[in-house]
């Protein structure tokens, strides 16, 4: 880190504390476990508006279950400069996946708050409800019912005998007033995130510039040989499924590790793969793939994808197996990052002397979804090894601060910004 | 077929008649299972018994629960030739593997009844019990007994309430007399069935003279990689140990491949194959294979293993994924069949104008373990498709009863071949 604390408009211990302290709000025999819905969400909820009016915020639950934490800005109707991330984590997660970007951003409404400093903007700081896989199957709940995109249906999604509707009205949001509350306000989203990722603490960098969130595709293949005694059918008389399958794996590898190559971020990674029957005599007869893609930028997508079509093709060629055309499941575009608020926040950087490199998000996150409403970007901190959603997770106190800082320094340099480019809510 | 059935002395509509009337004795809900130990099971072996005793043979049940018909020798104490195969099913099995190969040894005695030929030697015909996996998790029980080697340990396996001492018992045998059963009186045993496999119908023989019974030996190879985000990880980070895993199931293909381009029987099969987590965004982090290999020749299975060593410290090395070295499960040699046996077997093929091929069984079988005590070859019949454990298995009774013919004339050449070379139980 290249600044002294001491020089920082936010405070290292207060965000270590925060952290330290919401750490505690654990299932006890799963540490770190407060999954959203979960009367242990509850409990860190109740910690974090209490913390968030100690600093001088106003707070506030809004339809879709976000706490949202207030300071009024000095020009009325000039509309609000978010900052947040989300409080709820996956079974067994870490210490810092959301709740950094929570401490970070309410160490700048603080710092705000202690050095007197009034923006023209309203301020907003949100724990946006429900970011991971939540307990309904679907993640992101709070920033798609900010955006005006929680999909109806979802509302009757159950988790044993609760309905997400159910679980919305004891998170304090309303599912009446859902269909109002797209917000038109927000002229401005950041997020703090830890990388989840290795990049930045390999290359020692301060901070990550996000340019974009990558678009995600999922693809299913599935592979039909011919379930054949293991003992008793030669070599060259098998249609064996899990060779054709070891095949695809292989070839998606070496697709995605060229496309990895270009100047935009590009994984495929085949994370489910199971046979059938699975018996140790039996010839594998079927072979089921799911491919879960990543790309900074579409046409790379497209290009991946048309590879993983031919490389079926020739799969099948080869092995005589039957190979279905590559099935996509889901499929969602890259989200690029607003160039005023990378800007602003490149500038930060640079007056605080912190080291920064331009990176996509392999991850999904909120802002994908504000960035659907309003300008919208992120920064990363570096975390160790890599390592999230699992305890191990462990991200610098001092890295988390710094990135406080540019947080800080970004939106009083954005209060100004925004209102010299108007409010027509065009975003680059 | 190159012989009118009119001509044979063994009868196509008796052995036709006998599988059909089996295989009318299964769970209704589940064609054909007949499954070892269960009361279906026990209901076929009653109608066995009839069927034995209807072509003049005298029926026990020996102390592993082998159902055994005899026909007694004009010259008592020359010893025992022996005939059978088995009449339990695996669940959703066939109509054929095991009953085709009782329904021609029941023949063979009959025809041997109605033309009034008595034998020097003793014939047994024998149902084994229990050859295929059964409900305690085992093969063989019935054989592995009359040879004297089941293990002790095994009576005490369970299968819910009911352990293999008491499945036994209820099948008609006698646990306390096990250690005292092993026999010495047997002379040769000699088995016919299906091929299980697609060798004779493709090339259209009659009669594949089964050289040796492959030996089977199961090798585990678990690899270890590094659990990451999916999204996150960048291509050239991972550890990613279906990548790994990928890399040996082809590896282990090429390699049984060259080695099954031989003149001897080689397979080797991939059968269970399983990753962890097994989750769509996570780089996988540990992949299980189990391999099967087969081998008519023990000198081609140890170059099998040595060249697997070798793969996987190579994708160990190519990948940075941790690779134990491979572990061998089980490792059971393979059986030669006698040369005494397959010379009269080849001598009656050559009598009836039956085609045939000399060639390995892939399949474990009964005569396995008759070849530990005594002289022991197979003959195989062809199937449809190679198909088997399966309510789609097929055989045309044509075929079995050339087969079961050419049984008969081998077993007359025996009883005095087995003669000419006394009974010093030496076998080549």
């Amino acid at each position: 880190m290249a600044v002294p604390d001491g020089n920082l408009p936010v405070r290292a211990e207060a965000i270590g504390d925060l952290i330290a302290e919401l750490s505690r709000i654990t299932e006890p025999d799963r540490p770190y476990t407060r999954r959203a819905f979960t009367p242990r969400f509850l409990q860190g909820r109740a910690f974090l508006d209490r913390a968030f009016r100690a600093a001088g915020l106003e707070t506030r639950i809004d339809a879709a279950g976000n706490l949202i934490g207030r300071r009024k800005g000095r020009r009325p109707g000039l509309g609000t400069i978010m900052l947040g991330s989300h409080s709820d984590t996956v079974p067994e997660g870490g210490r810092f996946d959301g709740i950094a970007g929570l401490a970070a951003a309410l160490e700048v409404a603080r710092g705000l708050e202690e050095n007197g400093i009034r923006l023209d903007h309203d301020l907003e700081i949100v724990d946006f409800l429900a970011e991971e896989v939540s307990i309904f199957g679907v993640s992101c709940i709070g920033s798609r019912g900010m955006a005006g995109l929680l999909p109806d249906g979802w509302l009757s999604r159950q988790a044993g005998d609760l309905t997400l509707r159910q679980g919305l009205i004891e998170a304090g949001g309303d599912p009446s007033r859902l269909a109002a509350l797209k917000r038109t306000d927000i002229r401005a989203f950041l997020e703090l995130h830890i990388e989840q990722g290795p990049v930045l603490e390999a290359e020692r960098s301060d901070i990550g510039l996000v340019t974009a969130i990558a678009g995600i595709t999922r693809v299913e293949i599935v592979v039909e040989g011919r379930a054949d005694h293991a003992g008793t059918t030669p070599m060259d008389r098998r249609i064996d499924a899990l060779s054709a399958g070891a095949r695809l794996v292989t070839g998606v590898e070496a697709i995605a590790r060229q496309l990895s190559e270009g100047p935009t971020h590009f994984t495929a990674t085949v994370g489910e793969f199971a046979i059938e029957p699975n018996a140790a005599n039996v010839v594998p007869s079927r072979a089921r793939l799911l491919i879960d893609a990543r790309a900074e930028d579409r046409a790379r997508m497209e290009l991946f994808l048309g590879a993983v079509s031919a490389l079926a093709g020739e799969v099948a060629a080869e092995t005589g197996a039957e190979i279905a055309p590559p099935k996509v499941i889901s499929d969602n575009p890259p989200t690029p990052s607003d160039r005023i608020l990378i800007d602003a926040l490149d500038t930060a950087c640079l007056e605080l002397g912190a080291s920064r490199r331009r990176m996509a998000s392999g991850a999904g996150h909120d802002a994908a979804w504000l960035a659907r409403i309003t300008r919208s970007a992120m920064i990363f901190v570096a975390c160790r090894d890599g390592r999230s959603h699992t305890p191990d997770e462990w991200a610098d106190t001092d890295d988390i601060t710094l990135g406080a800082a540019v947080l800080y320094e970004a939106v009083r340099r954005l209060d100004k910004t925004l209102q010299e480019i108007g409010t027509d809510g065009t975003h680059s």
